[in-house]
């Protein structure tokens, strides 16, 4: 991939400002948690694994800026620290896990002197951005079969290289298939009302030489329905314990469209999207955005002035419209439940 | 209503400008056919109904236009004229409608000295336009019924007063059903890529105080979920002989995702949509537009240069997913096949 995602470099965190895409590829540095934080609400950097990576990196920078001398002090500003990082986004679990994780290392290390403290925080979160490019990539693997020669795959959202460290989940199983030589082309929704698809899928894919066409989102259902669409594979948020997935708001609809179609629908994601803890997906919440995102493209707008508006940004698909779910595990049908339950057992 | 779509005026077709819409209300005048049939296609005027007015005056502009010293002559101009016409957009059948309409009438009054025949064809124009609203109006009477007191609708695109000579179609049901003093409130998905949703139907609504609440068009499926959606209605392009309905882009979607939800989806539309020569809707031409339509907004690129785009201008919803189909005849369910010939009966 020709772009990088997110790093740790010089004690700063680096990422590609996706906003800016694709007309500007801007690389912004962070040098403190709190703009790390506002990075992720701003959507500098989005997609569920990709904020986790985020906010593991935050904590990290955060830790840095901790000024204590008792471990307890520190923890208790570290945890003031993760507070302010959960705060950004409420639906990707990711986001929540990767925090978890950074407090259970500081706690796991808290007999050691906070500087060593800070520097075993700051190799976690870089770990965690490394394990993240290998989960993709093991997705990909398990993926690819699924996606047969000379497919036409439909995809929502980003759910690319930018929403994750680096070669993508749902985008890692179309790499995957592509570069096992597979002649495979990409239908991507535009994915309104960010564009992630316009703006993020169309031009990674184009970035890649993997074939790629843009249509709006109300478009899916008529190449479905025309059968131009051989698979759906998209990303998730948020994945109850029943096979229920949170994804950006659009995906349940491609979902249904799929199953009236008889065209296999297909979720990629790593196992720390995961949430066992919920039942199912009506458990999940679901963020509501400005509704600035909605009335205004490119500080213009688009609607008329004081118009009421509704921005869900994540909806659910129920367990029963997905074909499977691709994780860096393996693939998982049928009986979610007992299939994801199994693929986190100790 | 506040506004006018279209209108005869000093010999002079005037039309508000919907592609400067919600931002600028402004009325552009039209004295030559060309330029009639290049608004068409440029959708300063857009919607099935307001088309055929449209085409209509058109003719009767260009009938000003031809210098001819025998009916025959005349005609043979006029028929060119009405091929410019016709060539605008494929999909809506009202244009074609209203051409053929035009011809019959010069062809009834050929014996007629040629400047009477100009303002027999001038008054059938505008008699085409004043019956539109009449049709309306008579959609509104019969649909109002089928909206429940308290009901939310949501509606697709643009089948407006802006889509018609006033009142509208769609929309015609919803101001009926306002006015008989139901609380209802409406939303609106906003139609991409033209976003005829946020831009027009937005726009005529609060103009009118009917509560309305904007959504992007992958939103729609979500509220359906969520119980937060009544009943859906929308308009036609064209409606075949067994009720196949083309209308714009992410009907169908609509629609798939309302019988998902058990959710009455109507159509409504004169029987001046019906075409009773295509026995079902894969008959039904559907126009692709430019991609910049999708690549961008108000002249900013929204996606990467040069990316592959697919751009349908409508979708066709077969009839087993539409509840009723509304006219200004009544309202036909179950057998359309039956039920809309019968509508049409001599």
């Amino acid at each position: 991939m020709s772009f990088r995602t997110i790093e740790w470099r010089d004690d700063k965190v680096v990422m590609i400002d996706q906003t800016r895409l694709p007309g500007e590829e801007v690389y912004c540095e962070y040098a403190d948690y709190k703009s790390v934080a506002e990075a992720i609400r701003g959507m500098v950097i989005r997609g569920a694994p990709a904020i986790g990576v985020a906010a593991a990196m935050g904590v990290a920078l955060g830790a840095r800026e901790i000024i204590a001398d008792t471990y307890e002090s520190f923890f208790r500003q570290m945890e003031n620290v993760c507070e302010v990082m959960a705060r950004t986004r409420p639906t990707a679990v990711n986001l929540f896990w990767a925090i978890e994780r950074m407090k259970r290392v500081a706690s796991e290390h808290h007999d050691r002197p906070l500087d060593e403290l800070r520097e075993i925080l700051k190799a976690e979160a870089i770990r965690i951005e490394q394990e993240d490019l290998e989960l993709c990539k093991a997705i990909g693997r398990h993926g690819s079969a699924l996606i047969p020669e000379g497919a036409t795959v439909l995809t929502h959202c980003n759910a690319g290289g930018l929403a994750t460290a680096g070669y993508g989940t749902a985008l890692g199983v179309i790499r995957a298939a592509h570069e096992a030589g597979k002649k495979i082309q990409v239908f991507a929704d535009e994915t309104r009302p960010w564009l992630q698809g316009a703006r993020l899928t169309a031009w990674e894919l184009m970035k890649d030489g993997i074939p790629v066409t843009l249509i709006s989102d109300n478009m899916a259902g008529f190449f479905m329905k025309r059968g131009e669409i051989t698979c759906c594979v998209v990303g998730a948020d948020r994945i109850a314990a029943n096979g229920d997935t949170a994804n950006k708001i659009g995906t349940y609809s491609v979902a249904v469209l799929a199953r009236e179609n008889n065209i296999p629908f297909y979720v990629a994601a790593p196992t720390t999207t995961l949430d066992l803890s919920l039942e199912n997906g009506d458990q999940i919440p679901i963020e509501e955005r400005h509704s600035r995102e909605v009335t205004h493209l490119n500080g213009f707008p688009v609607a008329p002035e004081g118009i009421r508006v509704r921005n869900p940004a994540f909806d659910v698909t129920p367990a029963r419209y997905i074909s499977a779910i691709i994780t860096e595990q393996g693939v998982v049908s049928g009986d979610y439940a007992t299939g994801l339950r199994g693929l986190v057992a100790p």
